[in-house]
């Protein structure tokens, strides 16, 4: 397609969306669950099409030679099709945000002034090779009342058109409007650049990939952006910690998983409870966990020096930069200057710096004794999530529900006029 | 300046905001309320230096051809300064938001987890010739743990000057860091474009004033905006309105002041209330007002014919669109199409209807049986508003203190790690 009929594309799309909005706002939850359970059957009804377009874009991924990573991320096992399926029942079991009315109270002039909880109206959503994320953010938007706007990677094409149709029987068959969540079917990158700057049409994007991919779109977009740049999250074991549980939670945070979001970067020890870095440092290198410290734990325990970008960096790997610090104030600085205000934990027993901990560190989430690996939609009780934000506006860390809708004001009153 | 020391200038600014962020975000409220108060002694103490700075802007904006508006705006009557004073006694009275704790609870796995109330972080505010506006935001940043840089109109130079010495002072009294709340001194356009493109040090943007100017921040800035475009607000007079109740708000709506956002540009009458439209036809031209009507309108009473841009306008002035419709549906499409999604308001005694009116209107303030007037801050007890956000994202309507805050999640355990 050239550019233009890209453009004229995009904007269809986009009035379309903006049209749908106003039924998805205002659908009842018993239509909103129905129609999820609706797609949720014709995705079971449909997984021998699903998995015969799935091969199409593997077989297609293994020729331009796709890495196995990618080739991995893009398969759709059945189990991960089931998942698919028990993830569109969890979503219609969740409460609905919508309509919810709080802060209702009588003022001064006699009005009534509360806040309604409603849909951001139309969401569209960016990612890259996985195609279950088609499903999981067609489930979110739509319990929240949005209409989306959906873009998933060149890669995963055919998968992608296999999961529009089902989309579309299952809002066909619930009723809901066909438009109300639409799968761009080009592989054309212009249309990206549509999408995030036609803001008359999309009131918010959320992508999910590769830090590239996110920056690219924060900086271009003309349409407010929820996004998760790096978690670059810390574990600062306090000279009051409780050996055990500083061990256990420092092994967890950061050998749960390696190449998560939350997953521990940096290790802060203070000075005077080096006592469990030592017996750590055997269990990381059990475990296949480089270590890179600053000078003091080179002088401790056997590791490679840390560089000042150690400090600064999202491994996701089985590779772990350790400091020792002289102060909890050292700590938290540390953790303010080189993280990236995801997640980050503290180990003590001691509740006046736990209390201080948790005003001063300025992250999306602060933790006392607790793994950062419990940073998730899942684990936060959300139910599900769309993405963790390490932005402050609007929404930080997991975003469920409640970060796709906003909330209006309304006033009742019995003929009021101000003075 | 160069653009060069402007680029570096501004970023000095940045840095140093950032890093006061860091104590604002963790004063006190005490700490907070004894430096509002710090500034209000320093400004009542200050007055003739103020006023004298502030008739150098007046003289030098005479010269150059400012029109009377922009004139009056600029001025500082000992009135405005006592109200500059007031304000910032009313702010240090407000509930401080930070760190209010909500929504703890133990979940599945054993960590409770809840949401912190936290600042910001740096807020830039860019408006135009109204130097009051300086005290006004310093004092809700301040009381909110934010750091502020404020960017003032060119014509008021003098004013900010006098104002940032002020503000100086006060913080230093209070023990506060001097680079809590900085006042751009240069007048150079090109500080602006730093100042919403710097978004290591800068966390949000409210541009506050006309349209031009939020257009062309929203265009360019690569931190987020709190902003307010117009306010295109409609009453919408149901068949089943109480007539005396419609007379009075729709003339309030409209007549109470002209040039605010909050005012009504179109009423919207049922074709069965029509009996209410040829009384406030004469109510309307007795004050002044012009009206412009669909062509059933004109049909039933005197008016000029309003043409499709009408319905679009924010007039900011005596004139009024009017159009007849023949049921609640057509009245909330009309709004929905036509208006900015700022507020609006039914008048009907119908209860369904009002129900069905607040769910699907989309506009910050959706209101029943009342004026439009009061979408503001102080009516809906906010205290004060720093401005009337028409985005969907973050903050709907009246923005208060608790929109320049947002939420991170805290968890709590006891050496909980996830399986």
């Amino acid at each position: 397609m050239t550019d233009t009929s890209i453009q004229d594309t995009m904007r269809e799309i986009g009035q379309r969306a903006r049209q749908a909005a106003a039924r998805m706002a205002t659908a009842t939850t018993a239509e909103k669950d129905a129609a999820l359970k609706a797609i949720a059957r014709s995705l079971e009804a449909n997984v021998q099409p699903l998995t015969e377009a799935n091969q199409k874009d593997l077989k297609a991924g293994m020729a331009s030679g796709l890495s196995d990573a990618l080739l991995d991320r893009l398969t759709l096992t059945s189990d991960r099709i089931d998942g698919m399926i028990q993830g569109l029942h969890q979503v219609a079991a969740l409460k609905d945000p919508i309509g919810e009315i709080s802060d209702m109270a009588y003022l001064p002039s006699g009005i009534q002034r509360g806040q309604m909880r409603v849909p951001l109206g139309v969401v569209g959503i960016i990612y890259e090779s996985r195609p279950n994320v088609t499903i999981d953010a067609t489930a979110l938007c739509l319990k929240s009342g949005n209409a989306a706007i959906l873009r998933g990677g060149k890669e995963a094409i055919h998968s992608n058109q296999a999961l529009a149709n089902i989309v579309q029987s299952g809002l066909k068959a619930a009723n809901m409007p066909a438009y109300g969540v639409q799968i761009i079917q080009t592989t054309d990158r212009s249309a990206v650049g549509e999408l995030i700057t036609m803001s008359e049409y999309v009131d918010v994007i959320v992508p999910r990939g590769g830090k590239g991919l996110i920056e690219r779109i924060a900086q271009d977009a003309r349409v407010p952006v929820i996004k998760h740049l790096d978690g670059v999250c810390h574990v600062y074991i306090d000279a009051e910690a409780d050996r055990g549980q500083a061990h256990e939670i420092a092994f967890n945070a950061k050998t749960r998983r390696y190449g998560v979001c939350n997953a521990m970067e940096t290790l802060l020890v203070h000075a005077s409870a080096t006592d469990t870095l030592t017996e750590l440092a055997d269990q990381f290198r059990d475990a296949g966990v480089e270590l890179r410290g600053c000078s003091r734990t080179c002088a401790l325990i056997d590791c490679a020096p840390a560089s000042e970008d150690d400090w600064y960096t999202e491994y996701l790997a089985p590779i772990l930069s350790v400091r020792i610090v002289d102060s909890a104030d050292e700590a938290m600085d540390h953790i303010n200057h080189y993280g990236s205000h995801h997640t980050d934990a503290i180990v003590t027993r001691d509740f006046a710096l736990a209390r201080r901990f948790m005003a001063q560190v300025d992250s999306a989430s602060v933790m006392v004794n607790a793994s950062t690996a419990f940073a998730d939609g899942a684990e936060y009780g959300l139910g599900a999530e769309i993405g963790i934000s390490t932005d402050k506006i609007h929404a930080r860390g997991p975003v469920g529900l409640v970060g796709l809708t906003s909330q209006k004001y309304i006033v009742f009153g019995d003929g009021h006029i101000r003075n």
